[in-house]
């Protein structure tokens, strides 16, 4: 099959095998993926990385154990745990010691023509779900995933930092999950996205609200956590989205003194994604910057790399051809 | 009155005038004083801090609005907050914009022989608890507080980095409270005072326990949340107890890939902590180290700054004389 390799630079692979089916897996045929940060890391060497990233997608079941899920449109959770420690049974295995995660660690993953990845991993994506739209459900479940803590659920008020394509579906969520959000960034153009869909934004630089319930650190960048803790209200909570993977320079005193919570958060719930998307009460569509053939991915990454890129696809299943 | 100064090194006082008593406050003649780390900080130069340090008290009240109050033998919650605002009214004014906080923010301590605190921030303490164990209500209140936390209410197992005063009152109140807890240190003289109630314990260097629920830092050092971040579980929580005064460098990227939560905690419920003190579920008078008269303060505070020491108290009440 066709896929995007990365191993040094990404390049293109005309011939690479289908990954083998183990047992209680699906094998799917990919129809279009979606570029996260998080590959661009992988690219430059994050984790030492080496094989297909993605692990934003939607696609079609070739082959499953469950039959009744053969034909079927479906996005997944990317995390494959072992599917009976204590992490695999009461939070979907996102903490399995053992896991695989799609694209990233062990897995094989979405820019490819096809991918495995075990069945009680998918979601279905109902038909009034366009591929555009079901794309953004594994981005939306981290972005919704940051109201899932006992800290943050009553919190009435948000300020996301970073118009990213990350912060900016953040915002989105929280906006979409009624909670009072401004969304500070760099890039008015950007901003004006998250405008357009009624949330406050902020310039960086002008003066952001401070007093805020939730405050998410959506920036990638050293200074987003310092930021943050100007912003957050005391004993209020601060949500680390975006990891910067070196140690850096921080002064955590404020975390003391003004009893701040601090949490990390990863992956959330597919299935509520699907609902939220398919319900229409996030509308990612805006957020696509452009898209590419599989045969161009290597250049798909290369416009996401650019500084201030959206969200770039690529079309996978559409390009029977190179 | 004798008060014990911070203005460059602690010096002593012969005729300081006793404070003004502002409307609802009380004056509390001090009988017993602690001290804190905190102090030794303020006596470096933490906060710009000029006047008299002491927040870790009892004493008995001189003249109070309430008149039932006079003669109470009494603890204070430390901070002294406007009373009316969300802060005072909800969670006891600890993040009260305009607060004093006793010995430390605006307001004269407790190494003196009186002290004015809002009659509301009183504490009775029963017959049966002495001023030895009374002495210890506020670190006990603060220790206590780690586990008022939605994120940490729930931990069965707790680790707490540090075998230094508060390091060791918080493992007794983990422990009091159910937790299996183990503390790690540097000194087997003090590590022996937690063995000695049941807690277990473990030297810095030699291997922790893995995959706590909690874990509590202590140290007061640049070390010691990397070291919580190793040995807590994914998803669990990190409470920072203390504070390094200074940016530092610290690699957050475990907090988000394992969905850490990291609490920062301060004063707790006064109230709380003379109950538990009274019913001996903690016993703090194994940490005493030495005491000292308020005439030789100054050597108490040359005593509590050396490495390992106990805590140290200064007798007021019982010293007329200079």
């Amino acid at each position: 099959m066709r896929a995007l390799v990365l191993d040094g630079i990404p390049r293109l692979v005309p011939d690479l095998p289908v990954p083998a089916l183990a047992p209680g897996e699906a094998l799917v045929a990919v129809r279009v993926a979606g570029i996260c940060d998080t590959d661009l890391q992988l690219a430059r060497g994050y984790m030492n990385f080496r094989g297909v990233p993605g692990h934003e997608f939607v696609g079609e079941v070739l082959e499953a154990d469950d039959r009744s899920l053969v034909g079927a449109r479906v996005v997944a959770d990317i995390n494959a745990g072992c599917g009976t420690c204590a992490s695999c049974t009461s939070e979907r295995g996102h903490h399995c010691q053992t896991r695989s995660v799609l694209g990233i660690l062990g897995r094989s993953g979405a820019f490819a023509e096809q991918l495995t990845i075990p069945d009680r991993c998918l979601v279905r994506v109902p038909d009034e779900l366009d591929d555009d739209g079901a794309v953004f459900a594994e981005p939306l479940a981290a972005a919704l995933h940051v109201l899932d803590e006992a800290a943050t659920r009553s919190a009435r008020t948000a300020v996301v930092l970073g118009d990213g394509k990350l912060g900016l579906l953040i915002a989105l969520a929280l906006h979409a999950s009624g909670l009072r959000t401004t969304v500070v960034g760099r890039h008015a153009e950007k901003l004006s996205l998250a405008a357009a869909a009624g949330i406050a934004t902020c310039l960086e630089g002008d003066d952001a609200p401070r007093g805020a319930d939730l405050v998410v650190e959506a920036t990638g960048s050293e200074k987003g956590l310092a930021a943050a803790l100007t912003l957050v209200r005391p004993r209020g909570t601060v949500v680390l989205k975006t990891t910067v993977a070196a140690p850096f320079s921080v002064d955590l005193s404020p975390v003391v003194i003004h009893e701040i919570t601090l949490i990390g958060s990863r992956c959330g719930d597919m299935q509520r994604a699907v609902d939220v998307l398919s319900r229409n009460e996030v509308d990612p569509r805006p957020l696509i910057g452009a898209r590419y053939p599989l045969s161009r991915a290597d250049a798909a990454f290369e416009h996401a790399g650019r500084r201030g890129s959206l969200k770039i696809l690529v079309d996978v299943g559409s390009t029977a051809a190179p």
